[in-house]
């Protein structure tokens, strides 16, 4: 297949001469009722406040059958060499279970392997849980730290938040997990602070076994519990199978990922599995798997007003590249979600943030935007009067549910808190979209700001497996239709060489390096 | 005064000409070594990667003073009503100390008035850190739990979390703090969960007294903890005089704030001072005000190459409104930051994401950009792939310091923790602003991206106060420079008005509010 990208497309001229979709100033409730799509796991996705028209919906209809975006998608679950630059297979959607077929190439069935350690950790974390495995010192654990950094961080950081809540209202809760990402010495200090070595599991997650940061820490954090407890008892490697990590007496157990699974596409992998097997419990880690299957299978739709990724990935492209709006903002009702946005931060802005097509040629439109998020209501008391009255339009994805996590919600002044949340919530998506007419120019808001809406019953690990995968898969089609390599990622090797070079210990030869050190005390 | 913005000076035709500064590509150590301002506390500034040449910086400076900015600033500081839509003072500089004159206004001196509710709650805080003031069963108190939202959350939780580590290393950390925020109730209960009511201090903070998710929180915080303690034992109210939480016996005390102290300016008086005075102990919040003061005084400098705020504001209106550049990103390289994007997000977009000038005019150029940020090294693991190659470019302020909060930082593989941390932080700056020609388009960074970098020796309670107050007054300054108000927040308006309708218990009569409630189940 030769890929193109969408400005390469037939439909191109005609999508570019679209204009923002005015009826989105008086939405009608038809239009809210239809304009639903199931997204897996109990969600739908909703874009009736999107301003985009059916004559618009229809032309990226046509654009993801002519740049074949099923197609590209059903290749890569084959096992075909989508990372074109490092020249690797992209197989995160199989560690969910098989979408189409299990994935077997050269006679290696990897779809297997997956599942086979999903269920070695799965029976590590039981042990851990039930006390059968226990500290050196025969204490039972009751804390687990993650030490990895990126993907190995922001993923499993954002699922565990997300779960945290549900899994202690259901007694699931068994370990605190911690997370120590940053090379400032600060960030592992501020958790060892608040931890018992003796009872506490570390996770070391790098992929190559390599990470500068993740290397120091593990090193610091050894260097600062001292001679309490035997490491080996109580460090757990998260690696690839040729790292110097793995098959390593230093660590307790390993468990192995490989090179086709991206870092900020690992949160359904062991990267995220150990710690949330170990700290939520094995069932809510393998419902989140069924609800991000369950949304991989989605995706195959060719219809896009029946594939909700799809629909999204188009829809934002269309904002992006058509209509010139260079952020988008992720704001979910759920403080639970607190950390999602930082993760689809990476996902989005480290899958898509390029220039340069499959191809190896510059793209002459604009590519991934921006993303930015806080939870709501918080977000409605900050940033939101720039969403609603700036210069900058920015698309919204916002994500509800009807039900909290926890139980406890009394009535205040008329309505639970849930429903004052939601209130609040349903509030945004009108106001963005209609505006209001007043005199006083201070006091006019212009509408026509698009958003999206993700919603379902709860958030649980299925809904949460769904919504990780929607966005996923969202990022893969737009990656495929800016024909750009979204499993890559060039643009964070520059910074490594130059810190190399500032960190020579026979000095800094380049005078810009040098001034710059000097300035921080290096 | 008149009133205008830049697009309306004399020099607006000529800086409209002016490109991006091409000696960012091969920067010399001169203009590393002399473009540097004092910023307070210890703090410079260093703008020598910015892409304006010393053309640009002179234009600046005649629109500086063609727009009177320092004027504007000291004409804020004098007690005028500079918050001209609300009719209202703008105070905030007054309760960190002097900053030319003590503000008497018909006379009532505010300055004295803000320096007796330090003192009031620097004595309560010593009361309840050396236990003379405790629980109503007796237990002296652990904890402390502020229930606010915005600026009564933000800019304390990011103020708590940056002197943390800090107070806890140098022992007065005595009670730890949490907040509540969110309407969400899973928010509170999720802190609940961790606390003993018997030993916690609640701090409810509402200027008005009447923030719906501070009154639904603090009514479900008392549900919650039931009959177990004497709420008017172990709550606290922030508030103004006039609120109906002031002078109330259902408080254990009260600490006054008033109108002329906006939301997000208010992490320096009691908003803040009430919950970082009784955790972190008051002499370490009274350096902050020591820090903040000092950068507010070098803040009225006319010459912009000798204040640091006003350089900074000026070059961000250039990146904004000349070079058309929506986004910047605040990027701390020191973990104890996590949570300063976060509040400059509502600092910056909620002052200035606006588009109607104090002249009740539509502004024609972009005004406030949208913020994003995270910790360094975190981020270069994220999303800054998009900043080194994506389709935009986003201008850059890192902040860094030289020495760690902590006092443990072994060394490994040739470096301490904190010299890897820094020596990224300089390779950063340089791969932006240089780049690297590379013959695979893929590996090839085309450089000229901005930034500016603050700098210190150490993240101490008197450089978090000039940090703050530069980008107060940063933030002002465009404001000023845009010819906006600042600070009125009308954007914020419609939603309040919205929720309240379909919260009606009559019924929603707006058929859109109506069908989106349906979707969440209401």
């Amino acid at each position: 297949m030769q890929w193109k990208g969408i400005h390469e497309s037939h439909e191109w001229q005609n999508l570019i001469q679209k204009k923002p979709d005015a009826a989105i100033k008086n939405l009608s409730p038809n239009r809210i009722q239809t304009r639903i799509i199931d997204a897996g796991g109990g969600l739908s996705y909703s874009y009736a406040a999107m301003d985009a028209d059916d004559e618009t919906i229809a032309i990226l209809q046509k654009i993801a059958d002519e740049l074949q975006l099923i197609e590209q998608y059903k290749t890569l679950l084959s096992g075909a060499v989508m990372n074109i630059g490092e020249k690797r297979m992209v197989l995160h959607h199989a560690v969910r279970g098989t979408v189409i077929d299990p994935v077997i190439v050269n006679g290696k069935n990897y779809t297997e392997f997956y599942a086979k350690e999903v269920k070695r950790f799965c029976t590590f974390a039981e042990n851990i849980r039930n006390g059968t495995i226990r500290g050196s010192t025969g204490a039972i654990f009751t804390d687990v730290v993650q030490i990895g950094i990126g993907g190995s961080d922001l993923g499993p950081r954002a699922l565990y938040l997300a779960l945290e809540n549900w899994a202690r209202t259901r007694g699931t809760l068994k370990l605190n997990a911690h997370f120590i990402s940053n090379v400032d010495p600060d960030d592992a200090v501020q958790v060892l602070e608040n931890i018992n070595p003796e009872t506490t599991l570390f996770i070391l997650v790098s992929k190559s076994g390599t990470t500068q940061e993740t290397l120091a820490n593990e090193f610091l954090v050894k260097k600062y519990i001292g001679t309490t407890i035997d490491p080996a008892k109580h460090f757990v490697a998260v690696t690839s199978e040729t790292s110097p990590l793995a098959h390593n007496t230093e660590y307790l157990e390993s468990f192995y990922i490989d090179d086709y699974i991206g870092g900020r596409y690992s949160g359904t992998s062991a990267v995220g599995g150990v710690i949330l097997t170990i700290s939520l419990g094995p069932d809510m880690f393998k419902e989140l798997l069924i609800g991000a299957n369950e949304a991989d299978k989605m995706a195959l739709n060719t219809d896009i007003t029946k594939n909700a990724a799809l629909m999204d990935a188009l829809l934002g492209v269309y904002e992006r590249s058509v209509l010139n709006r260079p952020v988008i903002a992720v704001l979910p009702y759920a403080q639970a979600l607190s950390r999602f946005p930082a993760h689809l931060q990476q996902l989005d802005m480290e899958s898509n943030g390029k220039s340069i097509d499959r191809n190896g040629r510059l793209v002459p439109i604009p590519t991934g935007p921006i993303v930015m998020g806080e939870p709501g209501t918080n977000g409605q008391h900050s940033f939101y009067q720039l969403l609603h009255q700036g210069t900058t339009i920015v698309p919204i994805e916002f994500i509800g549910f009807s039900e909290n996590q926890c139980s406890f919600d009394p009535e205040f002044e008329g309505s639970t808190a849930r429903k004052k949340l939601n209130a609040n919530l349903v509030a945004q998506i009108a106001a963005f979209a209609q505006g209001s007419h007043a005199e006083d120019p201070n006091k006019n808001f212009p509408g026509m700001r698009p958003s999206s809406l993700i919603f379902g019953k709860t958030l649980s690990p299925k809904a949460l497996g769904a919504l990780l995968a929607h966005f996923e898969n969202k990022i893969m089609f737009q990656g495929f239709a800016w024909n750009l390599n979204s499993f890559d990622q060039e643009g964070v090797q520059l910074g490594k060489v130059l810190t190399k070079e500032v960190l020579n210990p026979k000095g800094i030869s380049n005078p810009v390096l040098a001034a710059y050190a000097k300035l921080l005390g290096l």
